[in-house]
């Protein structure tokens, strides 16, 4: 990745620049991107498709492919112009004055996928200058779908939710979806945080997210993300009123250097669905 | 606990004779069971339920108590002679000549219960002197249920399942609910059966047995266990081929002491869809 980044705006007007771009169109269409995800995925779910091991020792199945490249096909048709970063293809460029670009993972927990699980997700963000301000988890399963909109209070399936108030960390409850996510200096200040809860759990990939935005959680601490695995989230969660950073506090953003290519600010993420419980996760990580 | 135990029959000629006793009237039974534990859980699920903490620190709802409550009152209708013992309640004596006892675990998977996870489970054991001869895991959100009975194929709502085959445990998928169900020995014997496998995977409850009972997992290798939590769980895992015993590979038996209390012979776990997994599993725990 080059080391040159083009200068985001400040988060929140460009959240705000963003939200005002968000037209019912193109909401649609990520509605429309789930849908054509689901189709795939609910097909292959619990049927015995063959796992193949990427160059990252992570799992990938027929399903994952498909699924991305159905999202792609829609995009091509409705979207030309945009730029899209997903999973299994990676980067391809946007029209050269796009301001759009769709992060998307078609499978968000392909270990939960491949073992019958049924909490896995279709992630679908849409970014704007490197704004992530449209987000959507979908579970085709359980047929759940969170939507995040810039601006707008975030739905479970049409149903407008919020998270809890949680004031103190020692009440929290804290999701993370495997402790083999941390190493090192990651799993030293992830244990501070999971010895300071009042439940730590496992296993959710991004439906522990959907479960804090609509307030039954009140943590969730990840390292070793991707964008794909994030960006979708956060308009989910701070439109049901959490907050969601990297684990410096920083606003989750990505850039685009000058080949073009998209870089992420981090791979550790902290969400909490109280800003209080947000703090003092930030004051146990004492990631610098 | 006493320490006189009346002695068990071999277990196979125990399920054998407890099998030709299962009636179908029983199986409807458990069937009932499942259903009124269903009826308090669902409608108590994601919604503000307060949470206690038992004396072993693991939480408790309205929702647990009045499940189990409901359960014995069917009981109470339906088999006034058996014995019963459930996680929130304790033991209840059957009559003076009652071979039966139900074993219920209102809500297995409580953490996941009271987070909004839908992976929690109602199960349901019947044992036959001391043998568990039917069994149900019943997630009511999902509308998922599991039902084994000794001699026969076991069932995922009412279709036959059966575990898949794994020859070598370094391509196994392994459930356990957190790792910080182990502790000291514990732990350290399970790290190694954990180092061993493909993918470890955590945060499911009852819910990774139904999976691997249905040939979408491979193993599960858990501890500090109660017997409400595993005894559903042996007939459903026997019946679809899998095998299940305690560390040491001895059957999850219960046993009556001369007080009339019900003892279990273990808190450890491990059930593996196929026998040579579970041999491997149980070569690595290395459980004296």
């Amino acid at each position: 990745m080059a080391a040159a980044l083009r200068a985001s705006a400040a988060p929140d007007a460009a959240a705000a620049a963003g939200a005002a771009a968000i037209t019912p169109e193109l909401i649609d269409v990520a509605h429309s991107l789930a849908d054509a995800a689901a189709d795939v995925t609910a097909r292959y779910f619990r049927t015995p498709v063959p796992v193949d091991v990427k160059s990252d020792a992570s799992p990938v199945t027929i399903a994952d492919r498909e699924a991305e490249a159905a999202v792609r096909k829609l995009l091509a048709e409705r979207c030309p112009d945009h730029a899209i970063f997903g999973e299994e293809q990676g980067y391809l460029a946007g029209g050269s004055s796009s301001e759009w670009l769709w992060v998307i993972d078609p499978i968000d927990g392909t270990k939960s996928f491949i073992t019958g699980k049924p909490l896995f997700g279709t992630l679908i963000a849409l970014l704007h200058r490197g704004t992530p301000v449209l987000g959507i988890i979908d579970q085709p399963i359980l047929k759940e779908r969170w939507l995040g909109v810039a601006g707008r209070q975030s739905t479970l399936n049409g149903a407008p939710i919020s998270t809890r108030a949680c004031s103190s960390i020692g009440d929290a409850y804290l999701y993370a979806t495997t402790p083999h996510m941390f190493a090192g200096e990651t799993e030293v200040a992830f244990n501070r945080v999971r010895d300071a809860v009042r439940i730590p759990m496992y296993g959710c990939d991004c439906y522990a997210y959907g479960l804090l935005a609509a307030g039954y959680a009140d943590l969730v601490v990840e390292a070793d993300l991707k964008p794909y695995d994030y960006m979708a989230l956060v308009p989910i969660i701070q439109g049901a009123g959490g907050v969601v950073t990297d684990w410096r506090g920083q606003p989750l953003l990505w850039a685009v250097d000058s080949q073009g290519d998209v870089t992420a600010c981090s791979g550790e993420v902290v969400a909490a669905g109280d800003a209080r419980t947000h703090q003092q996760a930030l004051d146990l990580l004492q990631w610098k």
